[in-house]
């Protein structure tokens, strides 16, 4: 809950195996205070355990995407020890995106500053509407934006991510898309709702457990050495080919049918 | 032996010092059977012990480049042994190409998919026609192709590789060259043989030894951390320096004259 | 010293907190010689050590941005020690810019070719202009740039710097944009001045203590898996919390003021 407001800082909703989880701090930004970081923590946990998910998209209410840390909570907060559980508690949960067993979908319609453009970068994708804009401006608070660029310099360039991070200057949605930021753009909130539920979708077609098998897959294997991410991609290969869904998957394609996922 | 046309799997083709190697199992889309893989392991084997050849081309016979494993053979033979041998070939095969000393150029007409999209991002450098196409469609199958991740995604931004991976979807050859996946794109096949032609021949003219050199360096130095990647690559530069075709370039540069290399 | 001019190898100017050095070789396109390798070490360690510099331009005096290393010099000591030390040396040069607390921006004219096109690369930022060149054609005497390929390989996507490895063949200002390996192209050297020194003074405007901690952070965490990075990165986000500088900032952005810095 919001404390002044009595409203819930996390909002879901669902539908046809899609849900939808928006960040409702609007008129703070949906700063990521340690309150809305808690319940996208336990929404993402609530969405993992939950059979009738099979994507998740991550939206925002308000104006901006979302601003970042609370910075007031911050200053109010002058500790050591308060400050490490601040940042160990944002990259658990960058974390738990990533190792969420389902693909997430970032729906970036305004700002997206610092902690908010790390949780764009972390998502597996990302659409944004032609005036949402992208930076790391922390150097101007004289606070680098130090687990930000963990993200953000695993989608971008490293001159592209070296200029965002010692300038602070925001990026426009095409130079984000041009740079490996987000996916697609599009023109308005419409085009945006639009073509996050045709691809949110698109994946919940496909098999959850296939789906499960290739997000964790993608990401261990790319911290791997070239031979060590083929021996262990090719051990995936072989479990994946063992489970019923794809045995089902490929028997449909050769019989020129519909498949039909069990998740198994 | 394709065992219904008595045709040979595999064709090579030698010319100037460039060895072309084409797949030849068009009425499958050159799709990876165990035999197909089989011939195209040995083709590499011969010519990486061929002084003749300095580089590699890898072409498709047919409508379609590569359409990935062969579906049919892979449902014929359901036992955890055969997968485990199946994968395993196959990532031997894109690490032999890797492991290659003479660089090998993708010459890309048609469809590239899963193993054949992996095909393309093993090889060092790729030229497709305008209507080539690339994906990664293994998840509308129940089988996320996880080893065509390894290469897709050390040759494109992670965003985009996921999108490809999750949704199937195929990209374009512009899409694919703005991505990183092809180095080049022409309008049709008798360009194509052009381009690729003046690519390969140009390469040719270099030293054999220093191709060799630059070419196990580069995949090495990649999976290092960049202190130890400068260590060892001093040493590379070092030992390439005291080689006689190092002596030779440096002195016909110095002197304006063309050099003649001995690959020593 | 050049030994013919007696002019001095490095040249070096200050303003409002930007040191720049020029690299003043021109009649030699600023090879890197042993001696010029040394002034620039020299000059690194120097800026380092000074307090009233926040930001580094590296420039280059003469028609060519920077040829690489002296090959006359190179064939005139044809011994295993002097290439080791040769090439350790220009490694540890570049890992001095790299380990240097304060950002690099490297300003390109003209042709910047291999151990020069290395040294575009491993700046933290580049701007160059339409004319300039970017290669790395030691293929073509029989000295692969394996060094070069360090840093290349960590701008740009692997086809692409295979392809001016393996030709030799130089690229464009724009397509060196496009490829990640510089930030910004402008029409001419007037301009180049201007774009330079508006983005080395935009930078020099932070906090010293947070740049360098974000310098140094990025490097690291780039080397690192994704949780490890993480941890590491939380670590340094505490630490530039605890530092008066982020205080100050965070209060000034607060009190929508502008911050002082002190560099602590």
């Amino acid at each position: 809950m919001d404390t002044v407001t009595d409203a819930p800082l996390l909002l879901r909703e669902d539908a046809d195996g899609v849900a939808t989880l928006t960040l409702n701090r609007p008129a703070a930004r949906n700063a990521l205070s340690v309150d809305l970081m808690s319940a996208l923590l336990d929404g993402l946990a609530a969405v993992a355990d939950d059979d009738s998910v099979t994507v998740v998209v991550l939206a925002a209410g308000g104006p901006a995407f979302c601003a970042g840390h609370d910075l007031k909570e911050v200053r109010a907060n002058p500790t050591r020890g308060f400050y490490e559980d601040l940042f160990q508690q944002c990259s658990n949960l960058m974390l738990a995106i990533t190792r969420l067993s389902k693909p997430v979908i970032a729906r970036v319609h305004g700002m997206a500053t610092a902690a908010g453009c790390q949780l764009v970068a972390t998502c597996d994708l990302a659409v944004a509407t032609e005036n949402a804009k992208f930076a790391t401006p922390g150097v101007n608070i004289g606070l680098f934006c130090s687990t930000p660029m963990v993200a953000l310099s695993r989608n971008v360039g490293r001159k592209q991510a070296m200029e965002m991070l010692l300038t602070g200057r925001p990026i426009t949605a095409h130079e984000a898309q041009a740079a490996g930021l987000v996916n697609d753009v599009v023109p308005d909130e419409a085009a945006l709702d639009a073509r996050v539920s045709e691809l949110a979708r698109t994946i919940a077609s496909k098999s959850p457990l296939t789906l499960a098998i290739g997000k964790e897959a993608f990401y261990r294997q790319l911290d791997m050495p070239l031979a060590d991410a083929y021996t262990y991609a090719s051990d995936v290969m072989t479990t994946n080919m063992l489970a019923r869904d794809a045995e089902e998957g490929i028997d449909a394609f050769l019989e020129k049918r519909k498949p039909e996922w069990r998740g198994e």
